[in-house]
């Protein structure tokens, strides 16, 4: 179970009032401490079964009856998921059941939501999106067929966890159904994503879709299969048989391949009052400034010799071990540090090197642990779209924001670059270090698509296919201030004399602006183009639920989800808006 | 102006402390009763000038003060756009500009949104984005092409109103600026797609959108145009040239044509207590049910035999009429009757009449009348899916669900159809109007799309062709309701023994639900498949403005819109979710 430790003192605004004011929550684990999953392995297909420990939830105050859950189950699911990639080559299918007769899951815990504050709820919406997303991402991209073999009732955050896989199986006894609860119970919207996957990707019809979503029973059997919500429903005496057979032909159709995993030991990282410190990556919090202050150390020595060199160095492979430390400093920071609006990027290194890793990556993108590696990466910079802070990308001497390291600098709001070399030191500058510059790669062109399904770089000079051109033939070349802010590749590019104060006045108005504000206009400026399922389920959907959320429909005293199990219904403000 | 009467008691939920409770907004004018418009016409170039009386607010409790805006002003704006649609043939470009010295516009105003409920936010933003995509519909499809000439500095709302334009020009007199203030001032978003249009429309890069959108005094002159924030900054002295030229050579690149307008003279409409009667529209208004009832009358005759006649019908033509009466009650319920949470679709007629009017209106598609009232009918047709009230079609024997009215229905979240002939008499049922049909027809195959780009039956029907196909297939011929039901048209068709029955616990339960809840839901299963500027301004940004509207750090006692122009700085829940 992730651990949980008392942290002093909980966030001014954290919501004092809500249990998890003082919480910590810690993203590790691994197979050997779930409380809440089994993952058995040791062929094609793996089975991974939810088997919720109703007392190990991540908070007091709630039971986890009936296989529903918490941030602490979805935790582990992550944890499964990841695992399943980088230790299990030898896996093509994954069969996601419950342990629990005739309930499979019955969701997202309604008192855990109904006790925690906004931020919570609205952090957890997101972690336990990405998750389903990644397992998308596992069908599409790493010949890892999911397979939801419903044994039971798939209700609310169940059924939306089956949505994710690429097959649903639903057992056919009498009782058990397919159901999003949330608007009849509860007030709230199906909370990841369930409303944009039943229309958008199981192309449920629209009038069904609403009967669905409204009706608190769901749909059984035969009635599930045609309305396209289930695939198959199937009496209890085949049920094993009918997931059996599609498990083993999503194997057959599957081109993974690789015998030897991956292991992914718990990460390498200290914490010394306000600097957390892992192997390639830094982070202080400055609470004053309401800032953290991020440093990503490029990669030291240059890339192993082969594919097998680099599947013996594991998760000491930089690119690999670079990825998990982003992905846990994120989900650590958006969780745990609320107040600190800002995120600074800065990077220090040898950009050479940077883009011999970038290089290599590209070789081995055929091969299982290469591709693995690359996806990753591409998912960890996707939760920094879906981040809702204020990133900044600071590139000064010394920095090496090429290719893969310069994707960062690309998914922050904006770009400061320090034009030409200091004339003395600049604070946390060395003069020796030359001229700051940045270079973009052949991972900047193509390896990392947004949810959007474009690269940042597309993004950036979305309908500007000029300068798109002019920035892909610049591509590989280092390019100095001058040069970046010509092609449009940073916001500004003060020079020494201008630059801390620039600098400071920037950050300092960042953090005066409204953080709801920030919020919503960050969300919207991110995603120019064309949108897809998942900015959908991120961008509308989130949203909606955002403002659901917090209007006292739902989370006031009478509202629906206060009122859930007290046997009084709710008190509704009947205004449409 | 728009008249206003104090409606006898305010609705329950209506936010009885907002000044707008009480009030009732008519969204009838005409040019002579403007306040704050001048429209200037008389030859293929129109002007429209915004010179706004500050007294004349629509609510009393703030000043119109720089050309600030509110309800008021936009409803004469809207009036301004359909009459240069209508009354207008010979219009081909229309210059919007401001009356005032050094200011277009100053957006919407402050005061007015600070004591604004949550819901007359809402509308607001809904009603006013909806006259800007109109804009954009009469540049796209009418041959009139908007140029924003903005003699001053273009704020907030001022600069969403020129970025609905084609194109835009400012005076660069070392003053004037465009800029998006809410994020840093209000700590609200821009609420009428600006953050949308400048990276989607205008393709300004999104570090610079974010530059701009924090940035108080926004950009003006040469910058303005660099990040293509306008099209062209020009000294005061050659304006008039360059705003001219534009609009010459937009007359000479436009193809409308025509001679004799059709006047659009006031709606013939009564209230009688709780029913509205227009021509060809009644609603009854069932308070304690909260739903309206909205009975559509069919075409009473043939259409006219000429585009001529049909012309010289004028408002009287019965698809203009319809469009008409139907856009007016949108607007009416839905800003004033926020607490009728469920709208009821009926027709009674010859579906036949309706199939020839819909042949005509094929027929006139080069004609510009034509094209008017077809584009008029789809944008009323796409208020109703924007539209927060569950909209429930309900068919019957007599009515005349074919074509512009069976489009309606697929508008609607479910559709509920009659199955067979009554044995007796049921409520507003006569047995011998014999068996309700439906008829699919040209008009549903591509006149009126949704603003997701498809059309309803795509929508209805996205990644099920051979579904699509099949009401294709019978496009033209009425269906009774078993066909209806097999082809995917109606959600449900219960006999005569279940229909009254049916029906009540359908309205019933609907009427239970959380109103917020099934606003988010709807929003998100009336969408399926592709997005676009449209869909993302009404989706994505609406819902974040939503959420941003309610938190305390925009409308709370502190919160930023409260403070504004008080002295006293903002006070922040730091939070960041």
């Amino acid at each position: 179970m992730p651990t949980l430790t008392d942290a002093t003192p909980a966030t001014p605004g954290g919501g004092a009032a809500a249990p998890q004011a003082g919480i910590r929550v810690d993203f590790e684990t691994s197979p050997d401490r779930y409380r809440h999953w089994q993952l058995a392995t040791g062929g094609p297909v793996a089975t991974l079964t939810l088997r919720v420990d109703a007392q190990a939830g991540l908070l007091p105050g709630y039971e986890l009856k009936m296989n529903s859950y918490d941030l602490g189950v979805d935790i582990e699911l992550y944890d499964a998921v990841q695992r399943l990639r980088f230790e299990h080559p030898e896996v093509r299918a994954v069969v996601l059941t419950g342990g629990l007769d005739r309930m499979f899951c019955a969701g997202a815990n309604i008192r855990m939501l109904a006790q925690a504050s906004h931020a919570w709820k609205v952090n957890f919406c997101k972690f336990t999106n990405e998750t389903r997303n990644g397992i998308e991402d596992a069908t599409e991209h790493s010949g890892q067929t999911w397979i939801a073999a419903l044994n039971g009732t798939a209700a609310g955050g169940g059924y939306e966890l089956a949505l994710a896989c690429d097959q649903i199986v639903l057992v056919d006894d009498g009782s058990s159904a397919v159901s999003l609860p949330e608007v009849p119970l509860l007030g709230v919207l199906p909370g990841t994503g369930g409303l944009t996957r039943v229309v958008d990707k199981r192309h449920v019809r629209r009038d069904r879709a609403d009967v669905f979503a409204t009706r608190t029973e769901g749909l059984r059997g035969a009635a599930a299969v045609d309305w396209g919500l289930v695939d198959e429903a199937v009496p209890l005496s085949r049920f094993g048989d009918a997931v059996r057979r599609r498990a083993d032909a999503a194997v057959a159709a599957s081109a993974r391949a690789g015998d030897q995993g991956v292991p992914l030991p718990p990460l390498d990282r200290t914490e010394d009052g306000d600097t957390l410190r892992y192997a390639h990556v830094e982070a202080r919090l400055d609470r004053a400034a309401r800032r953290a202050d991020i440093l990503i150390q490029g990669p030291g020595a240059p890339p192993p010799g082969s594919a097998a060199d680099a599947v013996a160095q594991g998760a000491g492979y930089y690119p690999l071990a670079l990825a998990r430390e982003l992905d846990h400093l994120i989900l650590h920071l958006r969780t745990n540090e609320l107040d600190l609006g800002t995120w600074v990027f800065r990077t220090r290194g040898n950009a050479e090197l940077v883009l011999a890793y970038d290089q290599q990556l590209a070789e081995l993108a055929g091969h299982w642990f290469g591709g693995e590696v690359s996806h990753f990466l591409k998912r960890v910079l996707k939760r920094l779209d879906v981040t809702s802070r204020s990133l900044i990308a600071v590139i000064e001497p010394g920095s090496c924001f090429a290719g893969t390291l310069l994707e960062v600098a690309l998914a922050c709001d904006r770009q400061y670059m320090l034009d030409g070399v200091p004339e003395e030191e600049l604070a946390g500058i060395d003069p020796a270090d030359g001229e700051a510059v940045i270079t973009a790669g052949a991972a900047n062109l193509g390896r990392y698509p947004m949810g959007n399904g474009l690269t940042r770089l597309q993004s950036r000079f979305y309908g500007r296919d000029g300068e798109l051109a002019a920035v892909t033939g610049r591509a590989g070349e280092p390019l100095a201030a001058a040069d970046a802010m010509g092609l449009g590749l940073v916001t500004l590019a003060p020079d020494d004399l201008d630059w801390a104060e620039e600098l400071r006045i920037a950050l300092e108005e960042r953090a005066s602006l409204s953080p709801d504000a920030l919020t919503g206009m960050e969300a919207n400026l991110r995603f120019a183009g064309p949108e897809t399922l998942e900015t959908k389920i991120f961008g509308r959907l989130t949203a909606w639920q955002n403002w659901v959320f917090i209007r006292p429909n739902a989370s006031g005293p009478d509202g629906a989800l206060r009122r859930f199990g007290t046997g009084t219904p709710p008190g509704f403000d009947t205004t449409r808006v």
